[in-house]
């Protein structure tokens, strides 16, 4: 991507606009300041892949009834601390924050709380709502499988599950708390799109072709399947995921699921898992922050590799890129930008000035 | 190694060696029995790294004080689906076996339990503990932190965590359960060890030296840093690893940590963080296996790569080889054979014939 095809918008401005579309497809307006707010949330962490440049998508989905408002979620079983919840097929970033939500008040009662989620959709970036559980000092996990558009088992050459990501969000004190978010591939698939997109070559590592050999080729590699991060380690991961969200939420596992891109009106079937726990039932939380602190303080500070500046912890990149973009704006492609012009036609809405262009 | 230097033995003749050799440093016969079983289910599963390689330093640290018995774990706190748990540097066999038992206790009441464990030592291979879960139908996940003789940070050179362990056992019907059991390292530790002694070198990828730089040198590698598996996430998962198994546990974190090598009249203060989850709660139990079952039917049949004979699923070969190795016999390598039998020696027991030499 080229520096000069960059435009800097306010996030406040960005966020003003998804809303503006949203409604206009009858999404009601606490339903779109949530929902837009998730999406800006992943552009200001720098996770671009998840935020605005999906708008689209969701819009088609709504409109085609992939994706059915108000989002009305449903409580199927309640047992102490284990729940499991129905979307019935609403907007997924809004299913996920209510179904966040519930497990933490679980975990309030219980100090753990498990919700599965059914009848739902791709819910983005999962940091949004692993995160949710910081904000009480409990610790949080967010497992959701996808369609297998991804990862063949470790010795295949098919894919046979998605790229099934996690996240986890651990609180810390003063330090920033520690967030992993991340596919169980070892490259997002949307990164590959985009290189074949660009003809680029993709590193070695990323991805098999169809006949399961190494390949550097993003068409090749979009013809066969993505590597597991970490080799058989990350099938399990994905495999286990599957299982977890898929199956025991009662939702389809990734080989009879729908795309995100596929038919705008078949109702996607993944699953999210949904895990809080309360670090305050077993250590007070002055020691525990005083602890990982003091951990956190002495991994920045140790000695750095060759050619390394600085040693950043897991999610500390996204929340410093967070903090530079809620002041400078968040730099949109040209594309990203030709797309939600075209959408804020389509629908009526005024699309922003840039802040500035780069 | 040779094929020349294997002598293989049955595992019942070196289980009666093992109780024989513990019952010989005052540990009562139903904790030997239980220690031994341990050891050699590792040796069976192929796993001989935690087998009863290990006998010798756990011999040494029962007679120096850094291991008491008899065993007895003390519930410190104990609320819902959660406890905390103290070993009173008890056997880690014992106390880990027993935890989970605990465990699984409160999930047969809750459809959730954690346990966190302190006041104990190296627990040896997880699966043993999250397997305790399968009994039930339950999911069972334990995790281990570990001194730092093991990974840098990502962009970092000098270890600050252990190789921290985890397992993740999960339930299928007639299939064989999955059974995830791995270090938050590329490759274990002790495989590096090993190649030293062997003057081998070791695969790219492994380890760095001491400066940071990539080396397939074994004896630079032990004077630098094991790399984490799958790179940053890797990383992650060593660091949340410590948070969760050591800091939530209220034990210490890998870098204030004895080395199971270390010392043997000091007391390891690693801690063990264990979870388990009553699929039966969220969907029925054959609705689950029937799902589970097709997903790994599915997976096993799907196309192979390249020169791949078979695809396996995970711990699939370490419970094909236990089925082997029950028949066949444990093969122990030469210097392991030496050790054991100078064990057995000075603690006057008999060291049993081997069934067979290779």
């Amino acid at each position: 991507m080229q520096i000069d095809s960059i435009q800097v918008f306010s996030s406040r401005k960005l966020k003003d606009l998804c809303v503006r579309i949203l409604t206009k497809v009858d999404v009601p307006p606490e339903e779109a300041e949530l929902f837009a707010n998730i999406l800006i949330n992943a552009n200001l962490r720098g996770v671009d892949s998840h935020g605005v440049t999906r708008l689209p998508v969701y819009v088609q989905r709504l409109k085609a009834g992939g994706i059915v408002t108000p989002t009305k979620i449903m409580i199927s079983k309640d047992s102490g601390p284990l729940s499991m919840i129905k979307g019935n097929h609403g907007i997924p970033h809004v299913v996920a924050t209510r179904a966040m939500e519930h497990t933490v008040q679980k975990t309030r009662k219980f100090g753990v709380g498990i919700t599965t989620v059914r009848d739902v959709g791709s819910l983005g970036a999962l940091a949004d709502y692993s995160m949710i559980a910081l904000e009480s000092n409990f610790v949080g996990v967010v497992l959701q499988n996808d369609f297998p558009s991804g990862i063949a088992p470790f010795g295949g050459r098919v894919p046979m599950m998605g790229t099934n990501p996690m996240s986890v969000s651990v609180p810390a004190g003063r330090e920033l708390p520690i967030v992993l978010d991340m596919a169980t591939s070892v490259a997002a698939r949307g990164k590959i799109l985009l290189a074949a997109k660009e003809n680029r070559s993709i590193p070695e590592g990323w991805a098999l072709d169809e006949k399961g050999y190494p390949t550097t080729d993003p068409h090749k590699a979009l013809e066969g399947s993505v590597l597991p991060f970490g080799g058989a380690k990350g099938f399990a991961f994905a495999l286990i995921i599957d299982i977890l969200a898929g199956i025991v939420a009662g939702a389809s596992v990734g080989l009879y699921m729908e795309s995100l891109y596929g038919d705008p009106a078949a109702r996607q079937d993944l699953g999210y898992f949904m895990w809080c726990m309360d670090v305050s039932r077993f250590v007070s939380v002055e020691e525990y922050k005083e602890k990982v602190d003091d951990l956190i303080v002495k991994i920045k500070n140790s000695p750095k590799g060759p050619g390394v500046d600085e040693i950043f912890l897991p999610g500390e990149i996204e929340l410093r890129t967070r903090e530079r973009r809620l002041k400078g704006g968040v730099p949109l492609s040209k594309e990203v930008v030709k797309d939600l012009t075209c959408l804020a036609k389509e629908m009526g809405a005024e699309f922003p000035a840039p802040a500035s262009s780069e």
